[in-house]
């Protein structure tokens, strides 16, 4: 059933909305929550744009008012990752030294940095994104001393103040699924597999991971696999 | 005369560079003490697009490797500004309240953010920017707080550490012109007004600050005015 948000007298924040799993999350949550939420999706030319794809129906159908941002044209500055370059997506578990190549140099500073001017110019008090536990390791801008960083900065860079917030940045992905699940969310309406093509792989880091949270949670994971 | 920066054992830089005086200053004041610069310029949809015109010729002309970043696809996300809006360009003194309409939200993060993303690709130690004591009163992106709160964030947020520097921060712009007419840099090689017509306007803000910077440093703008 479409949902229409009644915005009036909501606090209003922003979430970076990628259309994967985590962030799927937060913004449900955060809306179920009360908050009048303003989703924004940066595509910088990854390959799994199917995400955004899902990103744009999941706002449709809840009636949020989605931003999708092409920041594509910054790719020349920041080359070196397997998510935007022609590099092979590497196999296997996600946390493997490998998915280093999957890092894109400053990528969560430079995408809350415009999430931030957005929430300045709507009057939003904060941006929400889906940082979590199993990315400190191989992400130095998912942990938590990063979210720390951020919001001192973010609290004097304009006029008004925006806090970031990260609600599961003491969580692992299984803990994520388990509160999304436990919220009753329907996880069809979200996309992970990093190859983006009609099913996902069910081999890549990205993939894997996602299949073990549900395991993990005695769920069985609804999207379609090859 | 052209001069080939000869880049090996050079410590590197990013530079932000709009083609305006500030930047122009911090761009060769860094090449003459030695830094292999990596000038990068933004537009974000500026009028003044005549200022990064300037800049692409000034780096053409002394062998730097400019990278010109078109970001104007993030403005949906950020409106509200004068330097990119139909809002008309306030006259009148920079200093003034009406400047403010000229605040892009969170500009220098979102800009910084990305040269920090490039220092990263190119392993540069450092970014520098042109912020300095003539803007703290308007734009709370151009302090020292913002800066060191930068720093301590930028340390962080990668695998390589990237210093933001400011190199007149503590100062104005009639000190910036002064260090660059003691260098012997040639203004005629930048672009400051506002309007970004053939001529500069001598009313804008921007130009009159400019004006007032040569005036108190008893030396003639070298730029043609209506």
């Amino acid at each position: 059933m479409t949902s229409s948000q009644n915005s009036a007298n909501k606090p209003k924040i922003v979430v970076i909305y990628s259309g994967g799993m985590d962030s799927y999350t937060v913004l449900r949550q955060a809306s179920m929550q009360g908050y009048d939420v303003h989703p924004v999706a940066f595509n910088y030319g990854q390959r799994h744009s199917k995400e955004l794809d899902i990103a744009k129906a999941v706002c449709e159908k809840y009636d949020y008012p989605f931003q999708l941002v092409d920041v594509s044209s910054i790719l020349p500055l920041i080359k070196g990752s397997a998510l935007t370059d022609d590099i092979d997506v590497p196999e296997g578990h996600y946390a493997e030294a490998s998915m280093q190549q999957t890092v894109v140099p400053n990528r969560n500073m430079i995408m809350l940095s415009m999430a931030v001017g957005y929430a300045v110019s709507i009057e939003a008090e904060a941006v929400y994104f889906g940082a979590h536990s199993g990315d400190h390791a191989i992400y130095p801008d998912c942990r938590t001393s990063f979210l720390d960083a951020m919001n001192a900065v973010c609290q004097i860079a304009n006029y008004q103040a925006v806090d970031i917030r990260a609600p599961f940045i003491a969580q692992n992905k299984i803990d994520i699924l388990r509160t999304g699940l436990a919220l009753g969310l329907d996880y069809s309406e979200t996309w992970t597999c990093y190859k983006g093509l009609e099913k996902a792989c069910g081999k890549c880091g990205s993939c894997q991971e996602r299949l073990e949270a549900f395991e993990l949670n005695k769920a069985k994971d609804p999207i379609a696999y090859f």
